[in-house]
């Protein structure tokens, strides 16, 4: 096989068979094939597309480059969820003890933030102590003790998903479903699980704006799954404005505590009760999605789903007291309102935008060194139907420093349309895409 | 200026301004810009494309990324003449001695053979002694003395084509037209020429196999020449044969000789004749193309011609004694004739094939280490349209070792299209897309 020749049939249209495939991925893990060779391939991935055969192939070979996880010697059924990531999603934070309190075994590897989208992993670190780099031995134990772990990518973990994604971010071969969706099952397959929900984001604060795109990625997700033999029911949910509340590390924290305690914003609450059901009736836990609802809802109630997350925070090596007292989470020194400059309704959020805001204050990475301000964050006011008037806070910018907070708030304000009718109102939950 | 955001930019269809386009080219000669980046970027052009104007940055970029040699001090016009490449292609050692003794300057930076195709700086290293590697001052005395100086591109010369080249050859960037076009025009521009003939070829020997993508190259070609002042004229000739009767180094210069001596194959004299008519016409030298025929042929009847590639060879430190004598050229040990397997015409060559059973009997290279044997090659004894008995030879390999003489004779055996029809007959000289 010469590198040049696939790259020449993938630009040409053509198709790999799995064995180049697979001899491709290995060869570059190893460190065979350039950077440079890999990039046209990704560029060429990128403009003539992978076929269901090719994204099957990637996803197993990427799979295969590393260890792949054995908890089959657990009784209980592993599954986990996978989110595509957005504004204010912390979905994560709830529904992981929630699972792991109902029964479920929740192996969870999670990403950081990623552009304007926030990473559970840097929520997770907001909380004092709280370790996302246990050794895979570790990962193990805490995941027996509790049911439910959480960690970032190891080295041992998709090595080659590693290097092609740092690959991709700076060669602008992102955006490729094919791409996309093995990157995502690699890992998540590698977690030795049972079931996955996914749930795939679309609107103005997600990577795939357009409905049509989600809907494809959620289909080869969930068929790439299957292939593997695994189940897969993808959610295709609302991310035309910020999820719940507030974005923002310790804030998000906050938020998520917050519905661990029965509480909390409707739509937040609502998504992870979906979730969380639909992760139980993956898992054969319960018959039907509605009693998957009804379960949460109890482990929730009951205070046991609560009690699972300080049990996790304590077994990672966090403070467990910000469980009760949320207050000892960082807090941002300084805050200011974004006012609306109209009567009116909320008629739509450029949602990126109020993601970026949210990384411009400190709260995400620019580059991969930047260090990350957990305190800092937007607690969001107003959302779309909702009505408004002249001179009212649409949201609250929580900041340490002003340097640029000029620039965060020219995206926020630039991020709300205002109109003088009520607009329609969306459905959080858009539509499925259940596997077998 | 993010690289990746030109990366995604142009993946995107979009259009770079000039100024985008020099940073990147300025950059990435710099080493600023790391390979893995270029080459994403290269396979978007090639997929998307590039607009006239972004080739025409791209052109001065390259150009201008080395030095520009200035002759605006000999008073003689400066012309050249370039060939996309072809098998059997050895014009320019007939033409370039011709437009010299016809009183232009031909200042020409040839390149070496590449996959199928010949190259002039491989032939002329077959006259023993001659060096290719002048410096550019020593190019400078033997262009002033003779009128011509044949040389390779030198690292000060468009030395980021060299580095894109390089990269492009094993990414699978090189079938891009605007990428041809710059790198082709900025070599030849960075000669100080005033003018240029493009000989654009099409065909089954050919890189542009069709005839629309030759003309369009050529088009390229000659108004992106245009904007930069010069005068340029393209000729699309047919490449579906070998040209002339030889291929193969050695094999190639003698039957260069026998041109230049009066004699040689009717078609390799014709577009010799063309070629060097259209140099005396851009180069403001005769009236007419017509006028620079006669005058070609004047040169070559007289003697001149030939004795100006005396003079060359001389100065250039060559062996002198081979334009008396081309049998002090490199001989094969072996020869095998090739038969035809059936009685019928010549219909059509897989003209490709030909060149490439040239490279694997040694007279190429497959790897840039490999080493060229100048005596090896092919005699051609059949042209398209020729009757054919069966068992007669359609043409001759001249070999030194038969350790792959059944790959070269698989692919030449396999080269022929003998039909009982006689073909229609096919200019040589197919159009031409002349500079205003």
């Amino acid at each position: 096989m010469r590198v040049v020749d696939l790259i020449r049939r993938k630009r040409d249209s053509g198709e790999h068979s799995p064995e180049e495939i697979a001899e491709l991925i290995a060869a570059y893990t190893r460190g065979d094939i350039p950077d440079y060779q890999m990039s046209a391939w990704l560029m060429a991935v990128v403009l003539r597309g992978l076929s269901r055969a090719e994204i099957a192939a990637l996803t197993e070979a990427m799979l295969h480059s590393g260890r792949v996880l054995d908890f089959s010697d657990l009784i209980a059924p592993k599954v986990d969820k996978h989110s595509t990531g957005g504004v204010g999603d912390k979905t994560s934070l709830v529904i992981a003890p929630i699972a792991a309190a109902g029964g479920l075994k929740v192996p969870m590897i999670s990403g950081r933030g990623l552009g304007h989208s926030g990473g559970t992993l840097d929520k997770l670190e907001s909380i004092p102590g709280f370790n996302v780099n246990l050794s895979l031995a570790e990962f193990r134990r805490v995941l027996e003790t509790c049911g439910c772990a959480l960690i970032g990518q190891t080295a041992e973990i998709a090595p080659a998903d590693k290097k092609i994604y740092a690959l991709r971010d700076v060669t602008g071969t992102v955006e490729s479903p094919g791409l996309i969706c093995a990157s995502i099952m690699s890992k998540k397959l590698a977690e030795g699980i049972d079931a996955l929900v996914l749930d795939v984001k679309t609107g103005s604060g997600a990577f795939m704006k357009k409905i049509e795109d989600a809907a494809n990625l959620a289909e080869l997700l969930v068929e790439t799954g299957q292939r593997m033999g695994k189940k897969v029911v993808a959610l295709i949910t609302d991310m035309n404005q910020p999820l719940g509340r507030k974005a923002g590390n310790a804030m998000e924290v906050a938020e998520s505590i917050e519905v661990l305690s029965g509480k909390g914003p409707a739509d937040l609450r609502e998504l992870c009760l979906e979730l969380a059901a639909w992760m139980f009736f993956v898992g054969g836990r319960v018959k039907t999605v509605e009693e998957g609802k009804r379960l949460s809802s109890d482990l929730i109630a009951s205070g046991q789903a609560r009690e699972k997350f300080r049990e996790i925070v304590g077994l990672q090596g966090g403070d467990v007291g910000v469980v009760d007292d949320p207050k000892r989470l960082a807090h941002a020194r300084h805050t200011l309102d974004i006012t609306s400059p109209a009567d009116g309704f909320i008629a739509a959020t450029q949602c990126e935008q109020l993601g970026s805001a949210c990384v411009v204050l400190g709260g995400g990475r620019e580059k991969k060194e930047d260090t990350i301000d957990p305190a800092v964050g937007i607690e969001f006011r107003k959302r779309i139907g909702d009505a408004v008037s002249r001179g009212e806070p649409l949201c609250t910018l929580h900041y340490n420093s002003d340097a640029r907070l000029a620039e965060a708030r020219q995206l926020v304000e630039t991020a709300y349309l205002i109109e003088a009718e009520k607009p329609k109102a969306m459905p959080l939950l858009i539509y499925r895409v259940i596997g077998a």
